[in-house]
């Protein structure tokens, strides 16, 4: 699992889930690929094309670390040819939801640079 | 202001308004602090000793930052002798919801470590 040990670990060394969630969110391209698939559906090019940016070499490494989180479901599709189709799960559903309200509070508090 | 360029800009060195609020909250502290100020107005000592852990020159820090952002107010008690509370701002206030849900999501799916 690619969620550095540091970052997950309170103070006292116990492990915080909400540590977690925001180091998972902290991954660049996960709130990306996240919100891309809160639209539905996407096959792997699809997803590089909306997302913009993002280097195929990450990308399927972050759909692979969602995965196995089980935020992120992938089907192959027995077309001919087949092809692959990455997908929400439930749980990577309920996060989209927690994830917009992020974002719009991001947009409407935090539009001009701060910085 | 204390968050770091590279933390809140893009590919494309835009800023970005949602990197800024991932990485605003990926500060330590920080969603401690929102998430016991959502309890209602707190004298610095109350917040110290209710967040625990977190030494008093980086709580004085995170609370100088959150009220240089428009998050926390700090409110001057005119009793003798005077005290000093903070509370959370109306925007301080919608980041506290948005928040909540992200920590009900982490305590719901993230609970087991998975590192």
């Amino acid at each position: 699992m690619a969620l550095e040990r540091k970052l997950v670990l309170d103070d006292n060394d116990v492990y915080c889930p909400i540590r977690a969630t925001l180091a998972l969110l902290g991954q660049k391209w996960v709130p990306h690929i996240i919100h891309e698939l809160m639209g539905g559906k996407r096959r792997f090019n699809e997803l590089a094309h909306n997302i913009g940016g993002c280097n195929s070499r990450t990308l399927r490494d972050r759909l692979k670390n969602l995965e196995s989180l089980d935020i992120v479901s992938r089907n192959i599709v027995a077309t001919m040819p087949p092809w692959v189709e990455y997908d929400l799960t439930a749980k990577g559903r309920d996060l989209g939801v927690a994830l917009a309200s992020l974002e719009r509070w991001g947009q409407a508090y935090m539009d001009e640079p701060c910085v």
